[in-house]
């Protein structure tokens, strides 16, 4: 706290990310990146611009960019919006297509920063409890609201939305935006992207971190109407107007063209995913059903808290999600093959002794 | 306007960055950029970063960076921070700590982002009128304030504000922080950093667009006291927690670690600034005395719009800011000689006709 704080900043409770260890020995299995490196294309992409042409300031609108995402999805530029990662971009969608007269409703178990943007936008929320079952029901969020935001497949427990239940919502609630943050989409999931040309009130937001791989670069989009898209644009012009280096643009712009790379390479997570999912219920756990590259997992004989502990000591890493419906669950992230075999035979370890 | 924006994105005005057009015979003079392309040493490191490594989320602390600025300017780590570009270091700063019960103090003629962080952050904020000779008075802002922005080397004349007058300052007011905005330091002026020692309310903002050649790269960084720099980092911890992609974090170090290029870099660009601001005078143009990478250049018989006007069907690109004291005043980046060569060839040229 300093006399040079003003209330607002005073008042914040920042989001913790994962931990992002330094030790290249450990088998890092906490913050969902993928286990296989970027689109070759994309990393050539990014060697042939590191030149002198960094000295001029990169594309404020990230054209090239917006072009490329813009044929992904078979849609116009005008309904495409970038930022520096999606986490910039949900901020933005927070702070300008919600309105504050009403709660921002999402799920009590979801992506831990949904509150935190509302902390510091003043922005008032409400969460709506999931089922027992972890599941949405969408009915609950038929309530007067500023807006609503659904992150699908579920940042903490994987499991999907169906996609009907989203466009149901999007009719239900037509003067307020739908923010559906899809970072996991890739995985099995089914895209909303599609959605954007009938309901002007749904935002679909990616990122190329998970499935493209691209964690490092810091490059998020977002697909939808073009009036929620020139929001999210005044927003970005009144906070940087160069939020993208010429190299992320230039390596997404490329990844993001690399059709057949994603299709093989999330293919291979999906058939890693489901074959630790039947190894570990085979062991006694509990596994929710994922659409996304990780899976979250109980075990009625081992506190979670302590499992981690345990993993750790055999230098794997784990998360433990702070919310206390999930406190005695592990979020793990799907490695290749092999990185299941290492965590298998650590849990049959820990389970020996 | 749509029904979804929210009263806060319909009210604002954006910034509108200088023109980055992508034809290349252009002499591109109106963003300040350099010239040269960015240090070597800095161009190997990030190439040999295009690589599988990218698959992993970058440091959210940029520790390395953060050492790499602290050894530069002789300062401890927890006084440093670090965002993507200086706008976005100035837009948390503008966010926490100012004040919003009474005006943020800025000058009428400065940065143009200044009153737009403002806006988007409901920030109540006064201009303070420059002296005619377009210099500051800092007498002017010891009054009831929220905080004090100063942009030093001013960003649109290029002068320079004596090290003492920020000193006199940030004691007339401790409980007011003063930021200091330095993106032109490098080209003549003397830093705040120093100050910063024994002064906790003064943050001093650089970026590596400029003075290392960096525009491209998007990576900023603010020097104080360690209270200041906590809060920053709560409010970009309540943002994005990954600003800064692994190839940002690597490049800038190695820019900054380069001094040797640094200062034979900046002393090329000096020796252009004052001969070509010699040769514009010896031509008939008022020229304020710049300590930045431009100059400020006037002339009685020729409007600024039309000069303008009539370089671009020459291929030359030089700016004109919008703001009425300066509106008939041209804002010159230096380039190689060269490019001077050019330019003053043009202007005899158009002055012949």
């Amino acid at each position: 706290m300093s006399r040079l704080w003003n209330r607002r900043v005073a008042a914040l409770d920042p989001y913790v990310p994962g931990e992002q260890p330094k030790a290249l020995d450990l088998l890092k299995l906490n913050t969902n990146e993928l286990p296989y490196g970027p689109s070759p294309r994309a990393l050539d992409a990014m060697r042939a611009l590191c030149d002198d042409s960094l000295r001029l300031y990169p594309d404020p609108t990230s054209l090239t960019l917006r072009e490329a995402i813009a044929a992904c999805y078979a849609t116009t530029i005008d309904r495409v919006f970038v930022g520096n990662g999606s986490d910039e971009v949900l901020a933005h969608a927070f702070r300008g297509l919600v309105r504050d007269d009403a709660p921002l409703l999402f799920a009590d178990v979801t992506y831990g920063f949904y509150p935190v943007y509302c902390e510091l936008f003043d922005q008032p929320y409400q969460n709506i409890p999931v089922r027992s079952d972890f599941t949405i029901d969408v009915r609950d969020y038929v309530a007067p609201c500023g807006g609503i935001a659904i992150a699908n497949p579920n940042a903490n427990t994987g499991i999907a939305l169906p996609l009907e239940q989203i466009e149901w919502l999007a009719r239900s609630q037509p003067d307020c935006t739908i923010i559906v943050d899809e970072a996991y989409v890739d995985f099995g999931a089914s895209s909303a992207m599609s959605l954007t040309e009938r309901h002007d009130n749904i935002l679909v937001v990616q990122t190329v971190s998970k499935s493209r791989a691209f964690a490092g670069l810091r490059v998020g989009y977002a697909v939808g109407h073009p009036d929620l898209i020139d929001g999210l644009t005044r927003i970005k012009d009144s906070f940087n107007s160069y939020p993208l280096d010429r190299l992320a643009q230039a390596g997404a712009a490329a990844a993001i063209e690399d059709a057949a790379w994603l299709m093989e390479t999330t293919a291979r997570v999906v058939a890693t995913r489901d074959a630790l999912a039947e190894a570990l219920k085979d062991r006694g756990f509990q596994v929710l059903p994922s659409c996304a590259n990780f899976i979250l997992v109980h075990h009625e004989d081992h506190s979670a808290v302590n499992l981690q502990r345990l993993l750790r000591e055999r230098d794997i890493i784990v998360r433990r999600l702070s919310h206390p419906r999930i406190e005695d669950w592990l979020r793990i992230t799907i490695g290749t093959d092999r990185d299941s075999d290492r965590l298998l035979t650590a849990i049959d370890d820990i389970r020996a002794n």
